[in-house]
């Protein structure tokens, strides 16, 4: 495939995908030293990259009678895939595990497709989806290995051409690979001083393994990031990796996670877990962003709230501003007042309380106190310890 | 004040504050049956609005030798005053309250003021300021009422004709009014057809007591959208408000929740509870967006993250996101087993797990576990609980 691949793809997508914005963000470029540029594909429709190859695939196909695309996916790319059918005006059956969360069905089927939940596990969705759509008759829309898929995916590297070609380098997430060889070929044909780096979490890194050797698959993979949690990339998709891609890089779930919560913070973007993979590599130091100007694509924002809240949770603790304090109190009334002064004097925000009196060490007219307070830091953390401390508590 | 005046204003924000992006939000275009934009004024420069009023009236400012601004503020205009002294080079002193959190000092320190802390309330802290002010030859810096500061927050309104001339109308959230005066005058100057309404948060609705009436102020406030809780708005502001604006409407908490928790997941937007009470007016129903061009004006996106993990516990508990359940267990090995089968066989994951058995009603040999799980909304909620009941257990 050749840049004018994306280039046609581009003018398909136009009118139904948008151009997404670039942000430049102050504070990540302040604290690297560089210029980072945020790819917002967050807020693509459907809330991620994954619309642009399948709407690419399925405006080439030639419509006829009662013709039907097939694809499994519990993810993105089933919405893309039931946004873009739904656009062509054909139908869509999207095939998911039957352990798929509620959401995510509710989300493909409001974008009009039809949900078929079968097996266990990915794999057994995709084998009845395959054998589904073939005697059927119908076209099956693939993830990622597809030139297609490729192209539209691509179309992301010339829109950052457009808003900043004087890049010097791109970070792109990656799983399958899809977006990865599309942006990095249209990178390398339109703006080719630009450098152009995968980014894959630890967990799950097998084009970072495969990459300029043998495609490998890997056994197992474990990451939060289920956007890019793929065992085997593709064949097409490495050779493009092969040729256009500079160097692999990976980053740990907590890096994530802390990239997660710096996009809430610092740029007011929701980015799930995959999309923050590119920031992440800036957050752990594996890239030297100093004196460049690095755009991070944000591959996706489809990140469920009840996750937001964990991360954000673990963030906190982390960082310092929830705290757990136990306590040996004496076991009589009166004992918590004093206890509840000492964290009211000093600005502790009590979240759970819990007595304790099973205890090998413990006397019998003494108990344990297990206290988790919100403060505001690790350095008033500190002062609350010193207290209780201060005013004679044994701390556990 | 003209029209022109905000014109100039524009001239002197250039450059300095950005145009931000007016989003077509589908999702809630869809829920309300009409078309809703957002003007994302949580991604402005220092993350709200009060940037554009603070830099027209610095930018104004003669500067002489030692000249330095003050103010009073513990929220998004002691940022915006800090970021537009120091991009004008000159020295600012921000008083806040001793209660003030950490988090906040930073930000302001970090565009670069002095912050000083005193007094137990804002009141206290404010007295100081003008007289600290006053003393040292300053100018100070009032956070609303002022022509210089209310024609600054009007540029938002140029920029709605900029992006979208023929809207319909405009929801703009009101504390003290500076916002809601400045845009109605522009947006009725430039685009009369459109109308403009100011939203409050019920607990703190000094403008829409005052609206039309005499200025009065509230005994009381009580509202978690702190950018917006003000107990008295302006006489400048509201004498732009009276003449310019069509209608003022009210929100409760839970509905400006409600509205953070839409954005986040629909929009991918991070808005404060100020800047996520327009679109609440939406989700409440108080407006009717039927076949009208609607633009929500996001204020902030200046929310604490530990504030945003509250938002959400909340939330997933009022939707049936997580449940509680009490369940009679007898005393002995196994029950544990048994009750842990039937949560893992109808997918529920538990959060927490309590025994409890301090209870006047239960027999010697009972207990009562208290089981928090996550599920994936009401309805498996009622099928988890379901499961138990079949199994024969008594759920208090």
């Amino acid at each position: 495939m050749e840049i004018n691949e994306i280039k046609k793809a581009r003018e398909r997508l136009l009118g139904t995908v948008h151009h997404t914005p670039l942000e430049r963000s102050d504070t990540f470029s302040r604290l690297t030293g560089g210029d980072v540029y945020l790819k917002c594909e967050n807020l693509q429709k459907t809330g991620s990259f994954k619309v642009r190859g399948a709407f690419n695939k399925i405006s080439k196909l030639e419509l006829k009678e009662g013709c039907k695309v097939f694809s499994c996916s519990a993810g993105n790319h089933a919405q893309g895939v039931a946004y873009s059918a739904t656009r062509r005006g054909i139908e869509s059956v999207i095939y998911m595990p039957l352990s798929t969360p509620i959401a995510k069905i509710s989300a493909t089927e409001g974008y009009g497709a039809k949900v078929v939940l079968h097996g266990d596990v990915f794999d057994d969705a995709q084998a009845r989806a395959i054998s589904d759509c073939k005697a059927q008759g119908g076209v099956f829309i693939p993830p990622f290995d597809d030139e297609d898929i490729i192209a539209g995916q691509g179309t992301v590297g010339l829109e950052l051409f457009d808003d900043l070609p004087d890049a010097d380098a791109v970070l792109v997430p990656a799983g399958g690979g899809g977006l990865l060889a599309g942006v990095a070929l249209a990178v390398k044909s339109v703006m080719p001083h630009a450098k152009v780096y995968g980014v894959q979490a630890e967990g799950a890194a097998a084009i970072a393994r495969s990459f300029k050797r043998e495609t490998t698959e890997l056994n197992k993979i474990f990451t939060i990031a289920d956007g890019i949690a793929v065992k085997r990339p593709g064949d097409i998709t490495m050779k493009y990796i092969n040729k256009y891609v500079d160097d692999m890089l990976t980053v740990s779930d907590n890096e994530i996670a802390s990239a997660i919560i710096a996009l809430i913070e610092r740029a007011k973007e929701i980015v799930e877990p995959a999309g923050a993979a590119g920031l992440a590599a800036a957050i752990c130091g594996r890239y030297d962003f100093t004196g460049k100007k690095t755009i991070c694509v944000l591959s996706g924002g489809n990140i469920d709230v009840s996750f937001i809240h964990k991360i954000i949770e673990k963030g906190l603790i982390s960082r310092g501003r929830q705290i757990r304090l136990s306590v040996v109190l004496s076991d009589k009334p009166g004992s918590l007042e004093d206890v509840s002064r000492i964290l009211a004097r000093n600005g502790a925000n009590v979240i759970a309380i819990q007595y304790d009196r099973v205890n090998a060490e413990l006397s019998l007219n003494e108990t344990i106190l297990h206290i988790t307070c919100e403060v505001s830091g690790a350095e008033h953390g500190a002062r609350v310890f010193d207290a209780f401390k201060t005013a004679g508590y044994i701390l556990l």
